[in-house]
């Protein structure tokens, strides 16, 4: 018994509307692209090191599409195989939405990071004339990202949701999917890549050689600088892309639960608005965000770059809130879609609060962190743990008290949880709804970082020095708080996706085909629960939850690994390199480009397929319910680990940054070498680990929707377990693969003197 | 509708035999204290050296017990005041109980600390003749604490048994709680000492003034000395008895609510079996926990000591198999309790040998910390978070493989989820069967350590030394690996007795009065779920997971405040006591052991209030499904973040004595001040804030169990989110309280030259 969905005239009028402000982010994109590519590069010295920085991230980005070409064209194939049984158009559609979805994370991620390599140099020249100027460039390069990022997003689900309609959903989970796919491929392997380099840049140059940070003599300052674009740029821009795709992908299957569950024609009419409702909220956002960058500009040079970025951000909220109300007010005539939607406008500005006070210098957490390098290393580092576990705590009680806000809006007398979760889901898509300055202000930082760097290379910061300085001071607070922003969203994603996993369940074990649009009974949901207290579950949930340590420990340890080949090769540089250390030779930056290169995508091959066949192999063992369990575990976990390591990387980092300002005997001093060593532990944390969970936490839960139809049929056979054993052994050759030592490395370790070799 | 519980004569027999094993269980460790404490102490300042350890010793624990006796007392009038809705026998009973369990736990860990500030000078004098007599000494100390532990577990809760019989499991639950609260607070407070005066006495004798550990002239070496027996043996045998009381007390509550979902006589009859088994298998523990002890002798002084001891706990685990076997086949008849009891002998092995291969210098995980040493500080670093991300997975996975087994054994057909979590408190029960050996490897440790700082600081180290060395090395590894058993046994059990959470909601449901005995219909508990997917209890979950990460700042904060106190105190004694550097005169060690015992005791308050007032909050807010999923989610991430905390420290500690053994350059290269700096990080990460976890779990669990009848019952109840308010704002008051800089403590920041100030 299926319902077609139809559309009033002003429903069609809506979704045309949406398109088109989706059009509209996209040309702004491609019109603050062409103002900035049409500006000055400075000096020939700059425009030699920029295009050295740009052959890099090129070079990264190409050889990381090809290698992961072959994944992305494998399960390509599955999904359109899963057609068979949930029907051939939502296989085929499906299929395609996955590789489009893929598309336009990769596009998204390379639109930002190729403006950025421009934007870089054209900031470090603008810096030489004015602050004003130096923060236009950097932030309307960072707005390319975030243009094309809220376009890209919004115009592949509506086109999605028109042609599919009521069965858009299971084509929207492909179109999620492959975003997350590639978010996490982008965020993993650019994340190793740029701690891999900057790591190895700071511990040969800074401390061994005893040069300053950027020297052009050291080899690895080209990759760090590459690192920052592959990283902070291409991986952070495809991450938020794919959690704006997967709160609205929640948002809408669960308005199709919630009315499916009643199954009358009313019932499907309150669902289609409940589905507009989110396409119109990121419609609004993507015109709010361009309102937003626009207004970032300084009055005057002698205004605090934060004040700028606060003004645009406050902008796009505001006008968005107001919109909210009356599309909310006389379109679905029901209020509490906008106390949701505000509710995650709020939850964003104070998430950014909370991300704030544990991070930066102006308080207490950062300052005692500087105040304990004073007694050494070690209780520096003690300090930062203990500010990361507790940022933590604190960020997740602002997420919880946003879940419980939804419970008690939507968890009135005779309302199900799937309202509830919608609710959750539209607070989700509140706090994106600025996603397009959100990005901007991340890609921001990089851009700043790069100016500072090429400057710096170039000799011209004694002209631009403190312009630029006081931008990157601003990058690193807008970074960390983005951070904080985008882990957020991504477990009120995961939250929100969570709950439609049960419909999922209920439909296959009614033999529907998972094609969407079907109608599962109130009852066949109220029989399905996944209870903690059964042991499968509890398996499933401790499981789960360790996921993210297992998958945090791969990351780090190939932090370690490439960075280890970095700091030989360097090393290598300036003891053969005649004359490099006294600045009369050129590095080989290039050799370091490639070992980046290389060994960042390497590593990727064990934490992917750990990513995607775990929850098969969860599922085939213990069951659906376990893995229900084992998805809750990893949300909970992942949540509570990134934000740690985001937080004490940040702080670690900012209370360096506070000696060198001047506390406890400044730069040199025996506090600043530990505010060092907090900075170097914090890098591959904040900006590899961390941030990488993000996309782990939803590949994981779209993997787990995907697949429970297929464990729900195939439950008792044997074959199931045999299933099981044999991805599990897939991940467990990739993980020990990952973990043996090539003949190079046992030579390069041999080669700094390991005496067991 | 009751059903009294009557005995056969055989089982009046068994139990009896079980008290009588109890007994032969204290007085084998009255007679090994009396055996120790005859021998001889060795030269004057040995025993002026071991006197003041002695002193310092009972002062804390003297101070510690006078500070925390209110709460004892508060407590006890709660528990006995819950008589008014349970039946004022059980509530007399319940208060009475805590009090005894409070009082075994405390006196385990008195007996244990105090024989070891005994045993550690002998063992030192022993050293100067053999290292077989040396071991004899260390670990027959040890085996006191084990003795007591065990005995006086069993006695207690067999003497209850027989009194209260099918009511006995709500007296058991006070037990418990007074076992574990107690535990907590030694093992945070012992933790906390232990860890201020370690980090204090390194940071400043080794790194600042150069001179060498356990030197006289440092005024820290005393407290630190002190700290390690009130830290590792007084908090640690606390620690082992509550698990090994859970595990008892949750086994019979399971035993009982599978009885009473049957509601007939042979239903109760099975359930009598059920419950005689565990206290049957403890006994059978009892004896072979002293045969195993005796074991524990070297055949030559070229045997190697680790060799004695695995004996010992060889002989120990397959003479209890055997006995299983015999009273699984012959009384109970049903060989599936013969199969779970081993299967917990099994994994203690298992969870041992994991914990060593991510610990120990011979395997690749140290020996690669070691490895990145050599980079500086900040890889070595990283590459320890890393083993210990890894290693807490690979523990978590063995627990949960045990638990599978538990699922296949007792998950038959027809049998409910309370069948399989009886079986998984019994893998519980047979992981702790060789707690007496285990209690006395994990003591040994400390005994050897101070023995060896006796003899360091009493100038006879030139005779001990190489002995001590030895005994001292192995003893590392005990600890290490006696702390993976401690979580995995907490985890195991906090599982287990999370399984009588629904029968007590069920009770409360229909009005019964938590008094025991009472019969639930089958129907009442399977309408009773904890779902993952409804909203509420994904917020208990969430914030239930954050708990461990908020605790974990606490400590290791409180830490760092302390050792701030200490390493100034230190300090001024260099600067102010005249002629102390060139060791003419004596550093006033009395006064850094008292600011030791009095920070760590004022440390003790805000998280002690956080680990009994939070789950009452939570479960007055969110309901009674929610306060399920957050202590499901305490223990998802407790479990993960102890190991990992206490695999990151113990390789950290390793790695940097592979380097002092002669790897990369020894003692006092580049890589030992790496290797320094790691194991200082990883201290307090392992001994205190880790094993604090394991109280934390059990403690919030009871609670949870204590408290969700009153819960149910007010429902509704405007009062009811009021006193969460309340509760909520106590915690809050203690929080801030604590992180509140007290007029000294900004003195003494001051002093050491913030600019700030």
């Amino acid at each position: 018994m299926e319902t077609r969905m139809e559309f009033t005239p002003f429903e069609n009028a809506a979704l045309w509307g949406v398109i088109v402000a989706a059009v509209i982010g996209l040309l702004y994109g491609y019109y603050l692209r062409r103002r900035i590519v049409r500006m000055d590069q400075g000096t020939d010295e700059m425009k030699r090191i920029a295009r050295l920085i740009q052959d890099g991230a090129y070079a990264y980005l190409h050889r990381q599409f090809t290698t992961i070409a072959w994944m992305v064209v494998i399960l390509f194939i599955a999904l359109t195989l899963s057609g068979a049984t949930a029907g051939w158009d939502i296989g085929i559609g499906r299929g395609v939405a996955f590789l489009l979805g893929a598309f336009a994370s990769a596009f998204t991620g390379w639109m930002g990071m190729t403006l950025a390599v421009q934007g870089n140099v054209r900031c470090a020249n603008a810096a030489r004339k004015s602050l004003r100027e130096a923060l236009f460039v950097a932030f309307r390069s960072g707005g390319v990202a975030g243009m094309y990022t809220v376009g890209m997003g919004l115009l592949g689900a509506t086109i999605i949701f028109m042609i599919f309609r009521e069965r858009a959903t299971e084509v929207l989970l492909g179109f999620g999917f492959g975003g997350c796919l590639l978010a996490l491929f982008m965020r993993v392997g650019g994340g190793i890549y740029t701690k891999a380099a900057d790591v190895g840049a700071d511990l040969v140059g800074k401390i061994e050689a005893g040069i300053p940070e950027d020297d052009p003599r050291n080899a690895a300052v080209i990759a760090d600088q590459v690192g920052d674009n592959v990283g902070d740029c291409a991986g952070m821009a495809a991450d938020i892309f794919e959690s704006y795709e997967v709160t609205l992908v929640a948002s809408m299957i669960l308005a199709l639960a919630h009315a499916s569950a009643g199954g009358t024609a009313e019932a499907m009419d309150l669902a289609k608005k409940w589905i507009l409702f989110p396409l119109i909220v990121r419609g609004v956002g993507v015109l709010t965000s361009i309102l937003g960058i626009m207004q970032v500009n300084l009055k005057s040079d002698q205004e605090h770059p934060m004040a700028g970025i606060s003004r645009g951000f406050f902008w796009s909220a505001i006008t968005s809130i107001i919109l909210f109300f009356f599309f909310a007010r006389y379109y679905v005539q029901d209020l509490r879609l906008f106390y949701a939607t505000t509710g995650g406008v709020i939850l964003a500005l104070v998430i950014y609060k909370v991300t704030e006070y544990y991070t930066s210098g102006r308080f207490r957490p950062v300052q005692e962190i500087a105040r304990s390098t004073q007694t050494g290393t070690a209780t520096a580092l003690l300090q930062g743990l203990a500010v990361g576990f507790e940022g933590t705590v604190w960020s997740l009680i602002v997420i919880c008290a946003a879940m419980f806000a939804s419970l008690l809006i939507f968890g009135g007398e005779g309302e199900s949880a799937v309202s509830v979760l919608y609710g959750v889901s539209l607070t989700g898509l509140g706090m994106l709804t600025t996603t397009g300055v959100m990005v901007s202000m991340d890609t921001y930082g990089p851009v700043a970082d790069n100016a500072q760097g090429i400057s710096e290379m170039a000799g011209t910061s004694e002209e631009a020095g403190p312009v630029l300085a006081s931008l990157d001071a601003v990058g690193n607070t807008t970074k960390a708080a983005t951070k904080g922003f985008a882990i957020a969203s991504a477990v009120v994603a995961a939250v929100s996706l969570y709950g439609s996993y049960l419909s999922k369940v209920a439909l296959a074990q009614v033999g529907g085909g998972g094609g969407g649009g079907e109608i599962i009974s109130p009852e066949a949901l109220e029989r399905l629960h996944i209870q903690v207290d059964q042991p499968a579950v509890f398996i499933g949930l401790l499981i789960g939850g360790a996921m993210p340590f297992l998958f945090s420990s791969m990351t780090i340890r190939a932090v370690g690994r490439a960075a280890f080949y970095i700091i030989n090769e360097v090393r290598r540089q300036f003891r053969e390199i005649p004359g490099l250390m006294e600045g009369q030779a050129e590095p080989d930056s290039a050799r370091v480009v490639d070992i980046c290169t290389a060994s960042a995508l390497r590593e990727l091959a064990a934490p992917g397929m750990l990513a995607i066949l775990a929850p098969v192999v969860v599922g085939s063992w213990f069951g659906w319910p376990a893995l229900g369990g084992y998805l809750a575990g990893i949300i909970v976990t992942g949540q509570l680990l990134a934000v740690f390591m985001c937080d004490a990387g940040a702080a670690w980092d900012n209370a360096k940054k506070s000696i060198e300002d001047g506390l406890y005997g400044g730069k040199g001093s025996d506090a600043h070498k530990a505010g060092v060593v907090g900075d170097t532990v914090g890098d591959p944390l904040k900006d590899t680990a961390g941030p990488a969970l993000n996309p782990l936490i939803k590949v994981m839960n779209l993997v787990g929707l995907l697949v429970v139809p297929l464990i729900v049929r195939a439950e008792g056979s044997p074959f199931l377990p045999i299933v099981g054993i044999i991805l599990a052994a897939v991940i467990a050759i990739f993980y020990l693969m990952s973990k043996r030592e090539s003949q190079e490395q046992i030579q390069v370790y041999a080669s700094v003197g390991d005496k067991q070799e």
